[in-house]
């Protein structure tokens, strides 16, 4: 499993990016992909690094539908093999 | 206010990172920062980019105390003049 | 096009990861990717989405077969389409 | 030493952000700064952490003096101890 978070920064659409991050929330939604959203950024869980990217790519043609003409899409992946990660795993390792 | 998330991604100790996360957790908490853990990063409101710093060079510090000879740091900071945002605002005009 | 810079950090290989960023540029050489390598991570051009995220697929497989067990990939990208964007037409919009 | 990459990416200040990274550049080079302009982001070196994070704060505020109301910043630092690093140093490293 990898573990990964990222967001998607829109330009030339005004100050507010809210609905945006809504309608990228709705389509991780109906992906039935695992995810937490976070204020900075949305963390989320794939089976692999093309998985992953599929959901990014989704993500990028849904804002452009709603007609965004440039964004910044920011990824941070940590992709491990010497042990299984989830979101859960994560978050309970780092407990204090 | 400011709101900001970051990770510091240890090199040169091992694949295993959960116990300098919780040491940060514990500056963060110990300096009565507001920060909310994520799988991938920290996010955290300061009142300005100088008190935001302050808390980076705090937690840079003390991983060096536990040994830490080589870190990468990765902070977005989003720095919004024309609105008030703290965390619980970012949090809540995302909800779906 | 798209413009992105990437970098992949190893944990748990020791302090220095010069060898495996210059396995990275020699997979991008070797794929006929249009790169540029800066002191803290990689710019290279992509037709698409896709095709970029193929290329940080091979990075990641290289790094595995060289047994690295766990990276923090971080990938930046600007996806323009409003514009004909290249590496050579940011860097000469931004000269001073 | 330390050596690390930054972007500011301006919201709601249209789609063009060139004419804010050549004023970022200005700055960097006013205040004597060694900086690297890349397509996606502006490496620099700095004696220590909070001599970085000065500049990225006259940087913000530059921004602020010509209206843009909401920024996006990310850094990116590499904080080695146990080796003297440089923008030289690192891009001498990787070199093919």
């Amino acid at each position: 499993m990898i573990v990964a978070d990222f967001s998607i920064v829109p330009m030339g659409s005004g100050t507010s990016a809210s609905k945006y991050v809504r309608a990228v929330h709705q389509v991780l939604a109906d992906a039935g992909v695992t995810f937490v959203p976070g204020p900075m950024s949305t963390a989320l869980q794939a089976e692999s690094l093309e998985a992953l990217f599929k959901t990014v790519e989704a993500a990028d043609q849904r804002l452009e539908q709603m007609g965004v003409q440039r964004m910044i899409i920011n990824i941070r992946i940590d992709h491990r093999r010497d042990k299984e990660i989830s979101i859960d795993s994560k978050l309970g390792s780092i407990r204090i």
